[in-house]
């Protein structure tokens, strides 16, 4: 079961051009191209005469063309074109989905189309300010969607997952708080005092003794986004002045596939260095390094769920803020099916 | 559901010879191999002792020796010989199926044995005729035989699927005449005063206007023969006379392996340059690009009906031969189960 | 269904070391490793906390840390350990088996904890004597485990298995006498004035005509010891006399993981040239070949028998070793389920 009436994230804006893209979404097969206009068209993925995947046909203006026997959809799922017939079939259309592009990912309405409202995308902070800069990558996982929300909305893992590049032992030790609302659970850690790990203390410049912070925020309905920095220790950040310090932001979306399998996109936005192309593939391919560890967990996880789907997972403190959202999405599953 | 009691390609010619080769045939795992004689045999692929595939065993003069234990099994499918054992076990024998050599095919019989009868072995026109030169390939296709029977009597589909080598838009524009009887069903198609596609031109040595034609007769269990070609125009080709033009048969014999795969010979007869082994190989190599093509096509369909079995083909126009061909198919499929 | 309350091989001694290894025995998901003293832990493969494999993890100490949040555990499952949490979850402890190294072998016991006797563990003849040296290799293996304790109980498909090493004819021409009680089935071959294979020949140092024997024994739950050699024909070795010959045990010891797939561990107990480590190294090359060959086989039956589930073994009387050694198994199955 997948929860509806959501956008969803379908790709990165650059991946979605003038060649059809194919991508399941809670399990619907859609196809995804740009008009020559550069706006945005997302169908079914499936030719209504012959069953061939749309995304194996090809754009032509703006209209998607099958492979197979050259019918031409427009960008509203119709059919404009079928060769060789005298008049169009009226069971010929596809379903179209809503999509929009905002800050640099392409977006999916999935469920009602009526309800469909861009205001209701879901935020991806500072990704479109002046000042800051936006870049990730994007994995496929062998794992429901909700094993990476546990993994998120948890970062006590990193000592043990991350050990050699994000984790600390401070982490573990230092108690975070949660708190939820009907929409949203927040997880926040702040650790006081301490040596800053190599990544900060090459962007904060400077090896001092530092305040570090990692408020995780889950939205429904799959997205986590890590409000995370450190900045020179008793300067105030936790108490809102983060102008002695580095801060960004860890985005994380996972679109569901399957109940088994996610397509998972994630990046950083920061505000420091933005200008240094480097610096910011550097920080994509660490982080890149660092969500393949993760990977490895939850693929682990979920083909013991697959073995053994008589095993339950036990819910400790830490588990606390993944509790939470999960509670949220089963709240809003529970209501959809009212 | 396959149809029973039909002959069935199980291989080119020089496929089968002193080695057991393995074949699924309606989902009956069958070995074949021949005798000293060169004489055929096919017989149920597996040891009634241990379950060993046959396959995996040898020939020894006519017989076929288990690799296990070395039963060894006659062309009738009887044991003849087990190591070891004083009488042989009565039930130590395995199906024999009646397998006929033809027109470059090894046929095989999948039913009732005693109504095998050697003249029901499909026709491939002119492939054993002196002065016409026979020759092809075979693909294994992840999708079951009636996709690839709509997809050869349709040809429509050739000026999108293969727009580089023999599509051209007067295929589409030109709508063909369909007819059947109770064991064939034939689409004719006529494009008059035409510019020639390359691969004809060539072949007639003349880049001056055409006809062409291209008539696909379905015969049941599952064959597709297309009598193709082109002659200059207005000299008479539709009314019979061929003298100025080139002629071919295009060759498509889909063997049912699976309710969802198939095994595809595909070919050309032709009666011209018939001594240019070159050319042979040349308009092998062509076939084999073109018809990868529709692999692509329709494993893509079958893919997306496996995934959404609840969607159901549309059929337009174009699509009358394949509808009869299925007509057909089913009326045989029914007769069958009275 | 599998054997419980037996004593199954986990790995060779030298496999299980600091670092987890994962296994699969009788269905059940099992973790290995050793402690600093060496001693061995065998652990349920799954943390209690968030499922992940634990041998995802890492060993500290005599202790498994989970590679997701840190947990604990000592070699009795229980968590000692558990960052960031105050007390201890009660239910937060896993599975320990009993586990022993005897032989070369890791054993761990499948089956009620109370009734694991390390005398239980089946013996590997002469592996650990003096003047005896031991070494062997692994397959896994896709086919049931009874499907090898056919093979190994009736050696005459030596003969069409192995033709270019171990097979000769006289085996299949010699009857091999069967007897068996409540816990062991024996299948015994001798070959009078034989002229040696390679193999024997190049061991004897002399290619004068032999005595070859082949004791195959079969006992619970799984294993197949074969005690092969050849001596100077006449001079006793039916009557016990071997020292006029050289002689080993082929082991065999078959691990169940799921109804259709095993791991095979296989190797040679040898009293000649036992300090010739290249002797050693080739006897294990020339093993892996051919167990290589009856892995072709027996995977070849079992595939088949997937395919064809209405199909059933015919016995013959080479059979008798294996069905006897199956009756064996399904009085014990038959005892355990009452």
């Amino acid at each position: 079961m997948f929860l509806r009436n959501f956008w969803y994230v379908a790709g990165w804006d650059g991946e979605i051009g003038r060649t059809p893209v194919a991508r399941t979404i809670c399990n619907e097969n859609i196809v995804l191209y740009r008009r020559a206009d550069r706006s945005l068209v997302a169908l079914e993925d499936s030719c209504p005469h012959r069953l061939l995947p749309l995304s194996q046909g090809y754009v032509e203006g703006d209209r998607l063309v099958c492979g197979y026997h050259g019918l031409e959809f427009d960008g509203d799922g119709a059919c404009v074109h079928m060769p060789n017939q005298q008049s169009i079939h009226p069971e010929a259309c596809v379903q179209a989905y809503p999509v929009v592009e905002k800050d640099r990912f392409v977006w999916v309405w999935i469920g009602d189309k009526e309800k469909a409202d861009e205001a209701l995308v879901p935020e991806i902070p500072h990704a479109s300010e002046a000042g800051w800069v936006f870049d990730g990558g994007t994995y496929d996982v062998k794992c429901g969607y909700e094993l990476l929300v546990d993994n998120l909305m948890d970062l006590s893992h990193e000592t043990y997952v991350h050990p050699s590049s994000i984790g600390q032992l401070e982490i573990t030790e230092s108690l975070p708080q949660t708190r939820s609302d009907d929409e949203s659970v927040t997880v926040e850690r702040w650790m006081e005092n301490i040596v800053p790990p190599p990544f900060w203390a090459n962007n904060l410049k400077s090896k001092e003794v530092c305040d570090r912070w990692q408020i995780c925020t889950f939205t429904l309905p799959s997205n986590v986004m890590i409000d995370v920095g450190v900045a020179l220790a008793g300067t105030g950040a936790q108490q809102g002045d983060r102008s002695k310090g580095v801060t960004g932001i860890v985005v994380n979306c996972m679109t569901p596939e399957t109940e088994t399998t996610c397509r998972y996109y994630w990046g950083m936005v920061r505000n420091f260095d933005i200008d240094d192309n480097g610096l910011t593939q550097n920080i994509k391919d660490a982080q890149a390094k660092v969500f393949y560890e993760d990977l490895e967990v939850v693929e682990g996880q979920q083909a013991n769920m697959l073995r053994h789907p008589e095993r339950k997972l036990l819910n400790f403190n830490i588990d606390a803020g993944g509790v939470r959202a999960r509670r949220l999405i089963d709240r809003a599953l529970a209501a959809a099916a009212e």
